[in-house]
């Protein structure tokens, strides 16, 4: 092999280098489309090939279908354990083809792509944003995109350019709101709480959509609750995790996404309570506090 | 550190950003392995052992066990959508272990790995091939292959050699042929298509065998068409997405895999008409073209 | 782009070029998250913000709830086929936030992180191990470590540390045991084998804990063998491969985990024989051999 000196030459590779340097832009992945079908694994190929160096990871894609606040609480969950400049994807789209917006949101950190029915809000409201784009430009979608596919033929090609560094002014127009999800907010009273199920997880672990830090502000850490979801009611102290409890007995503890839970040691506090998602949850002051 | 100028080193540094230039290897796995157990991981080891740089994507795992057709319609969809020079590995393959052959097939853009049962052949066919090798050689296999998981004693260090650059006919003879899978074709005829469900995927959507093509030369996208599967008709037209129609109601479409899909808007088209993959369909012209 | 020839800039392009040789750092996750809630996404987000190099690859996440010998065994059956330096994380972790123990094993190919619930020895007792820490030091965790989710505050970090190249007496103090979980080890007689099944696999086929060597050493690889499980008993001969026998019909065969394996070619034996992880197995020698 003969090594030509020439100044181009060396800028080739310094820029080689510079970009093996630069960390690898992350997509994540958040969709309703399951694992079974091959739906995921093409809007994947679609971003390889145009962001070769892309590293992408899957959120969830049981997202129930269609369930767009099922979505945007999973993102919620997520994405603040992600690093700067992450690209999440999130494709829980029942209107897919239809006039809604496609939008692509610039977060304080990190930036999130989708359409715009509520499922990237409960994020993007935790994150803070600075501005909200319109996808309209076809150059950074597939040719000829589908009509029901557009996470294949839209949303990744637009994430994976980027991934590249597209400026995402360059995806279209500016606009200035974003469809907004909101958690339901709990009742505080002086003596008990009305809340209600946010999310259940596979472990029948129940997240209220009381916060951790209102449920403090409302009791303190000490002292006897009765908890009453449907007909079932038990009396709980707040505890910090499930051993803390014998096994099958239920619990109370600031949950991992700093939400109040509700949970049972080894067992399934949503079968206990027969919980689902918006089942109403009361929480009362119970006795003397200790 | 003292950095030594000869040309070897120099060499040496040059390589190594070339290397970091090179687009790494894409390997696709379609496996009828479940995620459950920790089989697909295997294979994942085996060929990250051999193959650091390669990027390994899941097309599915939930392929229905051992149906070869189910594996060749999912592999089918998602392969146009993967870069050139993807490598798809696919292991749907109830003959593990016995004298059925396994094969490489050099596609116009792709590499096919797996066994020669059909489960290739209707993306091969799509894409056009160059040429077809039988694996023979024992030194690209990990030693002591077992009889029942080729999966990992064989396909998956094929598919990292080849992903290290190894020639195709370095693994074994040439062979003529490729055991075939084909779609059913549709009967059309002057005022209807009799056609059959080649796939049904996670939200009950229903894939006939009618390419959209076909349709459209058979009637032209407008009018109104009897559509009948099973005991159920419905009197549908051409739309272009979900929707395009209330919540609930059943629809045509020209689907992401070019084919006529039948769905029903936020509800499951299979469950409406009991439809399974292999369920008669048929489309008659219904009333005056508008 | 002007060109600077110092020693200082060289150095920062030949760093860059090594760290482009160097093999990517891989970390396996295997837990019983499931993979409908977004908690191993957060696990994967941790890591790659801490370690952006890393490639982290799913073993599995459907580990039976809670189920430490199901991890235990998963774990033991995968990663063999994972190059040395891999960093193997399990969070099979019921006492999750109580006073067990978080430990990181050096093996003799590959580092392994988890709660010491014994859900590592099978793995660990396989490979061979040079030295155990206790996870102590709080700059490798997220700050302020949530007691119900140690999988993303304690051990994606330390992982992602260890894959960074921290020395693992950094993390805390070298500790003398392991807690163990075992394999029931088999009886054997001079006519017959009673055993255990270990594991079904989603194909039904039934893992029993009676190695390979075991058997041969038995009553060598010819003869027939009455095989009882639960109610039901079969003469069986040791086969080669599921396509030995016709469809429908049980097998008897060595896996691809080298323990005795009880098969159906295309069917279920779980389903046959109604058995589950426990169930004994009794194998006896039948007639003549031939």
């Amino acid at each position: 092999m003969v090594i030509i000196y020439t100044l181009g030459y060396w800028k080739l590779v310094l820029d080689g280098v510079r970009s093996g340097l630069r960390r690898r832009p992350i997509i994540t992945l958040l969709t309703d489309f399951g694992q079974k079908d091959a739906y995921v694994s093409s809007m994947k190929g679609v971003i390889l090939g145009i962001s070769p160096e892309a590293v992408v990871i899957d959120i969830s894609h049981e997202v129930r279908r269609h369930d767009v606040r099922h979505g945007a609480f999973l993102l919620y969950q997520a994405a603040p354990y992600f690093p700067d400049g992450t690209i999440h994807v999130v494709v829980v789209d029942p209107g897919v083809g239809t006039a809604r917006r496609r939008v692509i949101v610039e977060g304080r950190r990190c930036l999130f792509v989708g359409p715009d029915n509520g499922v990237l809000s409960l994020a993007v409201e935790e994150e803070g944003f600075f501005r909200i784009v319109e996808i309209k430009e076809k150059e950074f979608m597939l040719p000829n995109p589908s009509s029901t596919f557009e996470g294949r033929d839209v949303f990744a090609p637009v994430s994976a350019h980027l991934a590249l560094g597209v400026e995402i002014d360059e995806f279209g127009p500016e606009i200035s709101s974003l469809t907004s999800t909101s958690f339901s907010r709990p009742m505080i009273g002086e003596d008990s709480i009305l809340g209600e199920v946010l999310h259940v997880d596979r472990f029948g672990n129940i997240v209220t959509n009381i916060r951790g830090s209102q449920f403090k502000a409302f009791q303190g850490v000490r002292g006897l609750f009765k908890v009453k979801i449907g007909g079932t009611a038990v009396v709980l102290r707040l505890s910090r995790t499930y051993g803390d409890v014998p096994t099958g007995t239920p619990i109370m503890v600031i949950g991992s996404s700093k939400f109040l839970e509700i949970s049972v040691n080894r067992g399934s506090a949503s079968e206990l309570f027969k919980a689902n998602v918006g089942s109403r949850i009361e929480i009362t002051r119970f006795g003397n506090r200790d």
